[in-house]
């Protein structure tokens, strides 16, 4: 095996990190496949925790389509905090979401956890995620700021947000500028959520950074009951689109079935999220405007 | 000095908590001065941290009362950190709160932290409120149960739900039924903001109590610049209600003068505030509505 | 009712907090009836977290001062989180606590929790015990402070070590400077233990304040059999004391018998702790050496 | 790129997990170099927290084993929250750890943080270390488990001890049987210290594991001058060994040096925590008594 080298990049001439709004004042807005993440339109991501059969993915993507959604989300490999439970298909599961994102035109945002499955997982996604546990895995972070896709980089669970935006700081100094944010969550002494939405750092982020803030109220709350309260808050705080996982049959899911939206639920969640964009001057991105 | 009995209410016969929405499917609204708390349309209470003079407090009232406040807040005894910084005005400050409630027609919310002033604050006030530091000052709540006027119990900064909700049985256990929750942020390692606003408690309190549940995005995120994004979250998250700092002067205030809204951005933010609850189904109240 | 006058206490014109080790370099010694505490000697108190009967309290007393103990405490007003829940026998409580003392010797040190008690518990107590929940009830450290007996302050369970000590200089800003910090968890997101022993803040305030500092391992760990590790650990990490619930028979208690050691641990503990004391270069406190 | 398969461990027959107590009473003794980690004997492991130079390492580590540490620590790979900070000298440092592991005798502990690098430092290092940050990188605990030397796993700052055990049974399940837990701190609402070190967390583990339990004052503190409080506190809890920082000149180096420990003082350290080890029945690994 090749030694790798331990680069250090410099630091920008400016003083400023390049994350920062200060040093590009405007918002930068990711564009994939046409669809512009970070402007004035709000964008939705959804779909399944993870990819499990063809018709399950088929399926589900298929409703979150019908529903508004205009990216589909789904996970080849899984990070489980058991190493008994499901782990994902594996490349199995990334060539469905090839064939899925053919059939339906829906681009493709899946996760990647190990440096050596960049390339491959960029073979198939159109946004590489790199989940809240490798916010700070450093080198997986360098791999996907040397990976010219975007990447949506989700906020760890027990990262403030100066570390937050040094870790978007490590892909952008790579050269890849195309980094969209994620809040999901923190831990905290509530155990009556699975974890704390922070919705205070939605306008935090939008002020100290120029990179698009989206919400993933799914993880966010752990709860498929409480996900549309947190979706539409998340729209209300400014968040630049939303993350939510759906699956066509929830409780069949091998993996956090429990947050997962029923497609019906995600068809009423979309009507009203159209309201509230509307509320705060904005709209819900649907490809007849694109 | 006489000595208090200790009492132990007894538990309801049904085994199930007063505060519980099992035990009561339909809401609670709470009534003050013919307002209701509780109801479709969500009330916005709205004022200065602490009263520190007549000129600032009336000042103050008139300008949220323009923007749309229905229910002036205002502290006259203030938790203070340090022994050494303002604590309120005390009895002058409940008197200030009589005469401008006279002269605005505004029904008043003031804080109380000793059991030997509940029924002295009582009497200028139309709500109690118990503050973050007291949710589980048992013998407060005991005295603010026995006292009859509605009462505000913000939720502790460490308070689990559980505990929240145990606090406000205590109130009710005592024969108070009128009692408005309202969470204000919970303490957690992120230090970018004062606390983490929890919007989760919000649809998780509702499911759980028929109590209303109202926010308070001022203490919830301790800088001005965040509170309309959180206020109007609050909203589409569910809220019955908001409390927010509003001060004349904020750069003179003698408390928490970094989070309180100049009386104009107020204004501003309770139009958007319209908007926002009318696309959730909702409404804001206003007298002209009563 | 009388209307109490809000007061604030003028700064020290040293500009230095009372309770700063800057403004006394020596440590204080707070001395219960000749038992020097913040001394080389490291002072244990142990009993019932409540008074339930006086059979209860005068075994358990006589058993813990067998072991070692030289201060014994027990709750007759008890913070519950439920209002359903034992509240503690109050003046009955406080009758028995005087009872026992005469009958062993041992001074006591018990809970108050309401400003309007201060006096009575004062008339019982040797030291007044100031509980997680109320060290922000400034009212009641006022009182604590005007009432001139030494008071036991526990550290809020939420509470930063700089809050912690302007609670502290609440109590000292009014005249009284025998206060005793005790450490006794705080909560984070970690289940495992009811509450997480920070002893870091040890060190951290004995740098700080010339306050004594001592730890309640009950509290801090929620369970029996995590006490003596965690007593240990406290003596070496420089504890000046401990406060620990025994009960003589735990399985019976009214109020937190998982946490209560049995008599014969206790004794066990005692011998352990003589050695680690000896380890670090101390001696734990016994009254033949007064 | 080859592509790796999705692989999943059968679950033991038992139902146990493999690092429970139940399935396996005794305390497993993970052996590096015929020191035993996890038996009566309380193992120091010391050095710096980079690899800077060649004369920074050798001097450190001659420090070290003079006041009694048998294992040396020091990291080639750094995890640093800005990609503008030292990264570590990589292949080199590792180069540098074999030298001076020749020279002094003392095996050596270094960090690990890509799975591409799991080979190379295993060439090098005796035990592979993996962060905090990386405790939930999955791919990363797998190679471990595949790699057969032993391994220190710091617990996650966020990580429940749940989480943490779940962690190392990734390990366990890839057939390597050697890890060594480490208590680091966890994130929590305090910022007097870096992290709070969870001393309750090593009474818990020795419960509920059979792995050997170490503790990592310097990073639990981040502040030199409590390091010793913590180091004989963790020793009196039960902690089967102590992972200390220890630089030359704490003040030139290039990454956490103010959490590192003269080597006088870490000398100093020594004789203490061996009065500490005698007092709770165990005493301190040298290599005479090897």
């Amino acid at each position: 095996m090749k030694v790798r080298q331990v680069t250090i990049n410099a630091q920008p001439q400016t003083g400023l990190r390049l994350v920062s709004r200060d040093s590009k004042p405007e918002g930068t807005i990711v564009e994939v496949e046409g669809i512009p993440i970070g402007g004035e339109e709000i964008v939705v991501m959804a779909g399944p925790c993870a990819v499990e059969t063809l018709e399950q993915l088929t399926e589900t993507a298929r409703s979150v389509q019908a529903g508004g959604a205009v990216i589909l989300r789904g996970g080849a490999f899984k990070l489980r905090t058991s190493p008994y439970s499901f782990q994902g298909l594996g490349n199995e599961g990334l060539k469905m979401l090839g064939k899925v994102k053919t059939n339906t035109g829906l681009p493709v945002v899946s996760e990647v956890m190990d440096t050596r499955e960049v390339e491959n997982v960029a073979k198939y996604a159109d946004i590489l995620q790199i989940g809240s546990r490798n916010m700070q895995n450093f080198p997986l972070l360098k791999e996907a700021g040397d990976c010219k896709i975007p990447v949506l980089l989700k906020r760890g669970m027990m990262a403030t947000i100066e570390e937050y935006l040094y870790a978007a700081e490590y892909i952008l100094s790579r050269g890849n500028p195309s980094v969209i944010l994620c809040e999901r969550g923190i831990r905290t002494f509530e155990s009556s959520s699975r974890f704390t939405l922070d919705l205070n750092s939605i306008p935090i982020l939008k002020q100290r950074t120029h990179l698009p803030v989206i919400v993933d109220p799914s993880h966010g709350t752990g709860q498929r009951w409480l996900v549309p309260s947190m979706a539409k808050a998340a729209v209300a705080a400014g968040a630049d689109g939303l993350l939510i996982e759906v699956h066509y049959r929830p409780e069949e899911a091998l993996c956090d079935g429990s947050q997962a939206l029923y497609p019906e639920d995600f068809g009423l969640l979309m009507a009203d999220l159209r309201k509230v964009a509307e509320a705060v001057g904005r709209s819900i991105y649907s490809p007849k405007q694109a």
